[in-house]
């Protein structure tokens, strides 16, 4: 077949503060042939997350820092389009982390680098949402560190969020109320109307932690008994004065904190003071959780009772742009590129 | 027999900042006529503990505040020295939360409230400490909590306290590395010398953050894999920048925090960045671990093989600076006052 171009996008500089557009550099490259026991796969989707501003920074962390001059790192949806491995066959649906590109050469042999998946009941781009990293994400924060009990309040921030709308989802269907907080009253309204969120508060209009708490109070009448954070700063404080005795924090993200300020916790002796329970996760640690929470995720997406939404950037060129706006809250739900 | 005085320290006043001396008062009252089913206990030790600056406080808390002009809360020791009580005879050693005072009328039906304890291997004032209420505080934040792994290194600031020298006892027990945070060369001399710690940082010689982080790394070579945290402020900021991934905290005592100003964590991000548990706990909550706790502390102080310093005051008269100078660190071990 003729010489296939694959356009990527590669990290061309570290940013200093908030990252911009030449952080990035898209290059082209042809495709090569496939050697004996090599699968190509044709992206359809490429994942947009938040976890990608930190590996973009050279400083420690959980994982080691995105490579200079490298293509992105990133989850991707795609379809076999030619195989020379007896385990993968054109035409199969696969997810896998095949980064910023259109095209991904793998070994068909090694395991875990892509994986098969059922597209008939469940969208290959839910694969990449409720049906994927971000969903487990939610689900392994609610059910495994938050586990609330039927009555109990459960908040989360970027509630409009791919994590955050599974997590408020998730804390009703076990019988607890959920309550969001996002920026701005169309994303709240959203929250409570089509995900069904008992309440949401707009942290936009609440810009101070005083305010915040105060907004809080009103939305969880009864205290807070979970959290799931994604935030950070200014919210987890106000969160923080309003738990109840007992109450489980899972952090999960601390997007406040990524540029580089520093976001003190200004009440710690809350921990000790409502006897909290805290605790940071990586949701690729827990892999053994991965098949319980796929399969209630699945089903749920399958049935319609668990609901999503996406935004869709069309084509490589335009991840750079959408992923800014990520960082800046402009999505809604989880956002993807569309690469075909 | 001849009306017995019964002298008390209650009250006065709340503190503004630091409590000082005219926060007490010092009482006497005429010790009543014994009632059918009461008993009659001449306290020969009572305890100080960190807690009750929070209990002088007016504030929410996980306790309800001492009241003003009441006998202050306290755990005691002493002798039953009249009973009208089938439950209890003259001569029997017993421990309870007799208050800050001589004598202490109880209930001998009311359950809970007075324990008898054997003398003949564990001291009685230990009942107070090293097999009582800090021993077990200890023992819950380190059995609990940390639950430390063979080989992984341990960090209890406060380490010549009471609780501080049990918390790295049992760790060693266990087989884990045991670090100390103590004020003085002094004491950290003995938690090294007598306590059998691995190593101790002088926390005053090392004034500020980055000085104490570099401290704590020399003592922390593999880095640290729980904390027992007596105390706040900046010694947390430090230990937490030097936790390794999946690290414990025990939060247990906020002591630089009691005085009203609220002391930052400057980096939470770490939680998630390192995936730590953090959990506040009081160990009057968890009553359920009190016999298996108390059990392997007796059997360690009867056999030696657990060491435990106290600071004694005498008379009820130098409670309150004594108790001051427990919170200033004057004390070194279980501070304690003898009543008789």
């Amino acid at each position: 077949m003729a010489t296939l171009i694959n356009k990527q996008q590669r990290l061309a500089s570290r940013p200093v503060a908030e990252p911009s557009l030449d952080n990035f550099r898209l290059t082209e490259v042809p495709v090569p042939e496939l050697a004996a026991g090599q699968v190509l796969v044709r992206h359809h989707f490429l994942s947009l997350d938040p976890y990608m501003r930190g590996r973009m920074n050279d400083g420690k962390s959980y994982a080691a820092p995105q490579p200079l001059d490298e293509v992105m790192i990133g989850g991707t949806a795609g379809e076999v389009v030619a195989s020379r491995s007896d385990r993968f066959a054109v035409g199969d649906r696969v997810v896998g982390m095949g980064g910023w590109q259109q095209y991904q050469i793998v070994d068909g042999g090694q395991a875990g680098m892509l994986r098969k998946v059922d597209t008939s009941r469940v969208p290959l781009a839910a694969y990449l949402g409720a049906v994927g990293m971000p969903g487990v994400t939610a689900w392994y924060g609610l059910v495994r560190i938050i586990a609330p009990k039927t009555g109990e309040t459960v908040v989360v921030s970027a509630a409009s969020g791919a994590v955050g709308t599974v997590v408020g989802q998730l804390a009703r269907l076990r019988g607890a109320r959920a309550v969001g907080i996002a920026g701005g009253p169309e994303k709240c309204r959203a929250v409570v109307d089509d995900f069904g969120f008992d309440a949401c508060v707009d942290y936009r209009a609440h810009p101070d932690v005083r305010a915040l708490a105060g907004a809080l109070k009103t939305a969880c009448p009864d205290g807070i008994d979970g959290y799931f954070e994604n935030v950070g700063g200014t919210i987890l404080d106000a969160v923080l004065g309003r738990t109840n005795a007992f109450a489980r924090v899972a952090m999960c993200g601390m997007i406040a904190g990524y540029n580089g300020s520093p976001i003190p916790m200004s009440a710690p002796q809350l921990i000790l003071v409502n006897r909290l329970k805290m605790e940071g996760f990586i949701v690729s640690e827990h892999m053994d959780v991965w098949p319980e929470a796929l399969a209630e995720l699945g089903g749920l997406v399958a049935s319609g009772r668990l609901k999503y939404r996406e935004s869709v950037a069309q084509g490589i060129e335009s991840a750079p742009e959408a992923f800014l706006g990520l960082l800046k809250g402009r999505n809604f739900g989880k956002q993807l590129v569309r690469l075909v």
